[in-house]
């Protein structure tokens, strides 16, 4: 039965997804569009899909989808999907201390993916993982890479106690990675950089070299670079 | 004289280079925010400033300076400022083939001048260079890079002739710059990258390599690692 309202129950209650809270209340979050749809059914995630025929689990009008889409231009399918779950810290490790662009954070996921980053931690301050733009911008490599947030001061210490170099990005590092075994790079803010909690508990820092007229990179091209950097000493 | 008017003659013109119509037409555009206007300022372009009180050229209200923001949250000062000057080409090139995305074009050229690019050179398809969000993603950098605006085939002939190595960035090439002389680097659109027609007049492919998991990187972080090497060859 296609669903011509946007007061139907269940529209409403996919919805709310768009809301940070309801995600955390509900477990779920959405994707739009078929690239994302495929990724997240390849990771098994799939609860229900929305579209404009019977071959959905819910089958609604075009006014409908694009109420529940989060682009302007609207989508042709979105899906309901399971939060992913948090797995043991391994390999490669990025810290990221209080991101708040979402572009940004879709974008380093992107990258880690590409660069075989195995883990990446969020501070407990940065941008919410489910936002739309981030799950957008990761173009679904969401669903490929070991996601946790944590309160970093905890996580650090503990990284250091099982044998990983911390290395904090910073201007007035050094240029490279040494030939370390265990290794984590922390990226800090976009406007203000590491906080000094966090910046005291690394053991290196390290900076991309760069032109003296540029002050900084880009959050997601700097944490990028490195990480294409740290698979390269593999 | 403080102006309290929307309506007001001046304002409405300085609003109206919010379109890129108006920005060809007066060759002038907007630059908002202390240090977007800083970076202007050290070029020796600004034309005009507008702010609260009567340390601008333009004293005006909250609420004029907040129509005149391209910002939802506004900002505390604007300036009109001189469209830049193209100047010959040299150096290191770097040439973006139909780049739509302004926080792409933003993000490369302030790479560009991080990685010491000489030239940046734009397709005429390309996304206007003047867009708010150009500018304010390239942080001020816009002002530090010789930016042109081309029909790419041309150019790519004319460097070409005049001993330029072409690389075209694609998912099927080396992993690696030669030590060539002088290099022009070519960058695709986010969707479909290079187009056929230009992609047949570069000499060679290069690559990013990758985890199979991840078809393609965000365009800026693709040009901006790409842009890093080749500083780092020189």
């Amino acid at each position: 039965m296609k669903i011509t309202s946007l007061q139907n129950k269940q529209i409403v209650d996919i919805n709310k997804l768009h809301q940070k809270k309801y995600r955390d209340i509900e477990n779920k979050f959405l994707v739009e569009g078929d690239h994302l749809i495929k990724e997240a059914t390849k990771a098994n995630k799939i609860i229900s899909t929305i579209g404009l025929d019977d071959s959905y689990d819910l089958e609604v009008t075009k006014e409908v989808l694009d109420k529940l889409s989060s682009q302007a231009s609207g989508t042709n399918e979105i899906a309901v999907v399971e939060k992913l779950d948090e797995r043991k810290i391994n390999g490669n490790v990025v810290i990221l201390d209080n991101i708040q662009d979402p572009g940004n954070l879709g974008t380093i996921i992107r990258s880690a993916v590409a660069f075989n980053i195995d883990t990446l931690i969020l501070s407990d301050n940065s941008v919410d993982l489910y936002n739309d733009k981030v799950i957008r911008s990761s173009e679904g490599m969401i669903f490929h890479l070991n996601i946790l947030r944590r309160k970093l001061k905890d996580v650090i210490l503990d990284l250091k106690e099982n044998g990983y170099k911390i290395y904090a990005t910073t201007v007035n590092g050094n240029g490279d990675f040494e030939n370390d075994d265990k290794i984590a790079l922390v990226i800090g803010n976009e406007g203000n950089g590491i906080s000094d909690e966090i910046l005291k508990l690394c053991d290196k820092n390290i900076t991309i070299k760069m032109n003296n007229l540029c002050e900084s990179l880009n959050a997601g091209v700097c944490a990028s670079i490195l990480m294409y950097k740290m698979g390269d000493i593999k």
